[in-house]
C-alpha cells in the first residue's frame, strides 16, 4: 500500500465531512450542541490553530447547521486568514469586559436553547460553569480523530518523511563530544527548512519541534533533558527522540544507538526490547483490544526479569498532535480499528545501564500495520562507527 | 530604587513562605484542599514546570502541611531534578493505567477526608469531576502571583535586561527587506543565548521565546504572524514585539517604528498613541482601579476619533508567564498595589494606515511606577536610519 504524501491545507469537504461525523453522534447522544475549547479539537474542526491565553477561543456545533466561533476581537482577521469552512464568527471585545460584553455573554446567547450540551473532559470549569443546560461529559470529536482520513494519512505521511529524513541526519552525525544544544538546533532547522519549502504558507502554531537525545547516563529517564550540554559518549545506549507536529500533523521516531561499540551489560536488555518490538509488530491488528497488546508485550519484558525497568506502555496514538489517544496500555479497552495511527515503542529502562527503545509512527489498515517512519533497527546497524 | 537583577533558582524559603501564602488564604475560605492543574501555578509553587500532555500533573495543598504532587511515574526523576521544598510525591504508572492505579485513584486517595476543596477556573472537568468532596471554584494562586515578592522582582529585572538588550540588537538592524523568520530566528538566539550564559541549567519548559514584528501592510492585526516572508519595508509603522518567558519569568516590550520616512498619515495617530501611553503612565498608582485606568486612556483615543482602532486593553499582568491577570482592561475591577507587574501598551489599529502601540514591563511600587524595560519611544527617535 503506497499512501502519496499530502502538504496542502484541507479542503472545505474534508472539514465538512468532519462536522458531519460529529453532527451524526451528537444526533445519536441527544445533543443539541457541544461546546469545544481543545485546541487541537477546534483545528480539527476549523483549520485555525489558537494558542491558548486568557481570551478564550470556544467553538460550537449544534446538531444542524453551521458551527459558531466565539472569538476576540483582535484575532478575527487571524481566524479569516486561517479558518476552512463555513463558520458564524461571534466577536467579544476583550479579556475581561465590560458587563454584558464577555465571552460568556456570547457563549450565553447561542446556548440560549440548549437543552443538551456536549462537553469535553478537558473543558475548564470556568467554561462549564457558563453553560446553563444540562451538560454530559464526552469526548466525540477526540474519537472522531482516531481514525484518519485519506486526506489525513497524506498528511501524516508527509510528516513522517520528513522525521524519517532528519532521523538519518541526525545518525548520520552523530559522534562524542555533540551536546544535546547542537543535536536539538540542527534537529529542529533541518524538519523546519523542509517544512517551508513544501508548505510556504507554514502555521507555526500548528508546529512544534523537538529533535533531542539522551547519552547513557540519563537514557533511563526518558523525559529528562535538563542538562542542555549532556554528550554523546563513545559507547552507550543513546535514545535519538525525534517528535513533531508538522504543520498541523503530528509523527515521532526514536532511535536506540551506541558509538563505537556496545557494552556487554547493554546486549540483553537490547534484545529484550527487540523482541518486544517485534511482537507488537505482530499484534497490532485490527479487532485486537489495546490493552491486550500492551499486556502481552509488557509479559515479554517481564519474563526477561526487567520488570523494574517498565516504564512506559507500548506506545500512544498519533494525529493533529504527536501525543494523543489510543493508547496502547492495560488501561486502554478500545479495539484496534482500520485508519488509527499510533506509536510502537515497547521500551525498558535500567539506572545505570541506560534506556532501551525504538519508537515509529504506525497507521493500521484493514491488512495490518504500516510503519510511515523508518531507520535501521538491529544492534548491528544501530552500532555507528565513530 | 534599583533592583539587582536575579537568575538563580528560588531559595527553598521562598517556595515555603508561597505555600504559606495560600495556606493562609485557604483557611479564611475554610478550604481543607486546594487542588491545582495550571502548569504555572504548579510551577510558582514547586519550581517545577511541566509540559501539558495526556498523563495528568496534580498538586494538591493542604491547609496546613506538605503539598501532595499526583505525578506519572516515568516522570519523578524529572520532577527531583527540578522541584524546589517539601513535596509528598504520589506516582501512578501510566494513562490510562489498570483499575485502581489511575491518576483519579490516587487524587481520591489524598481528598479522602476532604470536606471542602478550592479549584481553578481553569480545572478541566475530568479532574473536578474526580472530586467527591464540595468544591469552590476560587484563583487563589492567580491572586498571590499578582504581588510580586522581592527575589520575583530581580527574576523580572533579569529578563526585562535581556529583552531591553534584544530590542536594540533588533532595531539596530532592522533594513528593508528583513524577513519576519529572519528576525524571529535572530532575536530568539539573542535571547537564548543570554539566558544559557546566565543560567546554565535553564529550564527550556519554562521558556518561551518570541522575537517577530509586523509591516504597515498587517500592523492594525496585532496577533497576524501568519506569513513568515513577510519584510521591513522603507517607511511604515512597523510593530516590533518582543515577549519571553525566560527560565521562569516573563517580559514584554514593543516598538512602533520607521524605515527611513514617516508617513504623513501616521504622525497623528503615532502622536495620539503617545499621549495616551503618557496618560497610562500618569494613572497606573496604587490604589486606581485597573477599569479606570483603562476607561480613561481609552477615552484619549476615543475623542482624538480612533473608535474604531481601539482592539485591545491598555495591559496585561506579567510574571511566570509573559501574560497573565491583572489587566488594565474596563472589566477589570481590581485595585492596582504595589507589588503588580503589568505591560502598558495603549494601541490604535487602522487598517491600510498600521498599527501603533510601544510595551513596556512595569513594576509598581509604594511611589509609582518603574519601567523595567527601556528603549526609545519618540517618533524622532523611532524613525531610523536605513
Amino acid at each position: 500500500m503506497n499512501i502519496e504524501p499530502i502538504h496542502h491545507a484541507p479542503p472545505p469537504e474534508e472539514i465538512t465531512a468532519r462536522i458531519g461525523r460529529l453532527q451524526v453522534l451528537m444526533e445519536e447522544r441527544k445533543l443539541d450542541y457541544y461546546v469545544s475549547f481543545s485546541t487541537d479539537n477546534i483545528y480539527y474542526l476549523t483549520n485555525f490553530a489558537n494558542y491558548v491565553h486568557e481570551r478564550p477561543f470556544v467553538l460550537v456545533i449544534p446538531v444542524r447547521g453551521t458551527p459558531h466561533f466565539v472569538v476576540p476581537r483582535l484575532e478575527i482577521p487571524h481566524v479569516l486568514a486561517r479558518a476552512i469552512g463555513k463558520l458564524h464568527l461571534v466577536e467579544y471585545l476583550e479579556f475581561p469586559a465590560r458587563d454584558g460584553e464577555n465571552w460568556f455573554d456570547r457563549l450565553g446567547d447561542i446556548l440560549r436553547d440548549a437543552k443538551q450540551v456536549g462537553v469535553e473532559s478537558i473543558c475548564p470549569l470556568q467554561i462549564y460553569e457558563a453553560i446553563t443546560a444540562q451538560c454530559v461529559r464526552t469526548d466525540l470529536i477526540d474519537d472522531l480523530r482516531m481514525i484518519k482520513s485519506p486526506y489525513e494519512m497524506g498528511r501524516m505521511v508527509h510528516a513522517a518523511q520528513i522525521a524519517t529524513d532528519a532521523m538519518a541526519d541526525l545518525l548520520a552525525n552523530a559522534r562524542p563530544g555533540r551536546t544535546l544544544q547542537e543535536v536539538s538546533a540542527a534537529g529542529s532547522r533541518f524538519m523546519f527548512e523542509r517544512l517551508r519549502t513544501d508548505s510556504p504558507s507554514l502555521n507555526i502554531l500548528a508546529t512544534k519541534i523537538l529533535s533531542v537525545f539522551q547519552p547513557r547516563s540519563v537514557a533511563h529517564d526518558p523525559h529528562n533533558f535538563t542538562d542542555l550540554d549532556m554528550v554523546m559518549e563513545a559507547g552507550g545506549p543513546h535514545v535519538s527522540v525525534l517528535n513533531a507536529v508538522m504543520n498541523g500533523y503530528g509523527t515521532e521516531i526514536e532511535r536506540t544507538f551506541f558509538l563505537g561499540h556496545v557494552p556487554e551489560e547493554a546486549k540483553r536488555p537490547y534484545e529484550v526490547m527487540m523482541e518486544a518490538r517485534r511482537l507488537t509488530f505482530e499484534l497490532t491488528r485490527p479487532g485486537t483490544p489495546m490493552s491486550e497488546v500492551d499486556k502481552k508485550v509488557a509479559e515479554v519484558i517481564v519474563t526477561a526479569g526487567y520488570e523494574n525497568g517498565l516504564l512506559t506502555r507500548t506506545g500512544h496514538g498519533m494525529g493533529v498532535t504527536a501525543h494523543e489517544g489510543p493508547f496502547l496500555a492495560e488501561g486502554d479497552r478500545r479495539i484496534l480499528q482500520p485508519g488509527m495511527s499510533f506509536t510502537i515503542e515497547p521500551g525498558i529502562f535500567l539506572p545505570g545501564i541506560g534506556g532501551f527503545r525504538h519508537s515509529d509512527t504506525i497507521l493500521l489498515t484493514e491488512k495490518g500495520n504500516i510503519s510511515l517512519t523508518y531507520a535501521p533497527d538491529s544492534l548491528e546497524d544501530m552500532t555507528l562507527d565513530i
